[in-house]
């Protein structure tokens, strides 16, 4: 059977949002359920994008690391890549290219990812920097990230696309990663100006969301407290 | 591999709200996910149950049928029975019953069956008339509903628990239906007294959400307009 019209996910936003960052899934775990993804490593450790079966991180200090398979994650995304190209862009700016795209998947809800690769301009990234338990809040500790910019850089965007629904469990609209060619910059897309390549679409019909039911911490919080859809827009908006 | 850690579900509540009450899903395909389970059929047709792999549905006249593989429904959920005996309960009401489940269960923030084998004392369920196209909301089509009473009823009731956070996907909270021993009497709890019997308990770590991506009106639907979750708990409470 296949699983390309799957979309795993392993923990949930608002778990990160009251400060839950403990590592709770090995990344040979995730891999078993994708050989593409994005996620973050416990304490908020940088930001990951997997490409062809290959796990690589921005850490907090700007370096690209590829990540070994018992390395742990609060939160992560992961699905088998059968994108099939969805349009060729030119130059085209962001929001721009958000509306093309939109329109053309043809249906905000159910889940799907979309795959760039090409040359982006002036394009912003950020990654945070680990940190250690008593662990802050999401808001607290994405305060201790740093940005990154390049003018024009080469390589592949992975987004994934939630319904408005599972806002809170997931980013609703979309959550983007980014490594350029050479393995020198990458990270959690802040924004970019324009760009120019090949967008791929891939999309899902179910959504498998596994729990961390073995931290005790998870377990026992009680989220009636957290400003969850707030919280999460500001650290991953 | 055991599958008895994943609870599958076709379809969201919220999809149910603005009236998309297409079947999307045969009960054959639902029982290759689960043997216990419930939902509902298209066009809101009854009350489903099913246990030990077979599937009842009590209609909107109060007749308890067994479903064919080829009955459709807009929204159901089911998995593979591994229940452990979590208490064993005597003429305890209703809401001293959830109390001790959620203490028991020890974290509102999973998914959990619970089944209850026992005589319960006056039972209310309730089962909605099928509607047909063009379909109404759910609040209009859930008014064209049954409600059926027992005094004293012996069966077993399916009950399964969502986290908050996917309040909306599913029912946050308690979902619960009945089917009595002797075939004649089942539904959507309404309400009951209290009941005498055994409590048994499975925990989930995976949802499996499945969505109706082949069903046009659900790709289409814009959703930011509907009053999702009040609508939600006033027909699912």
């Amino acid at each position: 059977m296949s699983k390309t019209n799957i979309l795993y996910q392993h923990g949930t936003l608002a778990l990160l949002v009251p400060g839950l960052l403990d590592g709770t899934l090995t990344m040979n775990e995730l891999l078993k359920h994708g050989d593409t993804g994005i996620g973050t490593g416990e304490g908020l450790d940088g930001e990951l994008i997997i490409l062809d079966g290959t796990p690589y991180q921005l850490d907090g200090d700007g370096n690209i690391n590829i990540i070994d398979g018992d390395f742990i994650m609060p939160f992560a995304n992961s699905h088998f890549a059968d994108y099939a190209e969805m349009m060729e862009i030119e130059n085209i700016e962001r929001d721009d290219l958000q509306s093309q795209i939109k329109q053309a998947a043809n249906s905000d809800n159910t889940f799907f990812s979309i795959k760039i690769t090409g040359t982006f301009k002036n394009m912003t990234t950020r990654a945070v920097r680990k940190s250690s338990k008593p662990y802050d809040s999401l808001a607290k500790t994405a305060e201790n990230q740093n940005t990154f910019n390049k003018d024009e850089v080469t390589g592949t965007l992975i987004s994934y696309h939630s319904p408005t629904l599972f806002d809170g469990a997931a980013v609703g609209g979309f959550h983007s990663h980014f490594l350029s060619n050479d393995h020198s910059f990458g990270g959690h897309i802040l924004s970019f100006e324009s760009v120019t390549g090949v967008v791929s679409f891939q999309q899902f019909d179910t959504l498998e969301q596994h729990l961390p039911t073995d931290n005790k911490e998870y377990m026992e919080h009680d989220f009636s407290k957290d400003n969850i859809l707030d919280d999460v827009h500001k650290a991953e908006g």
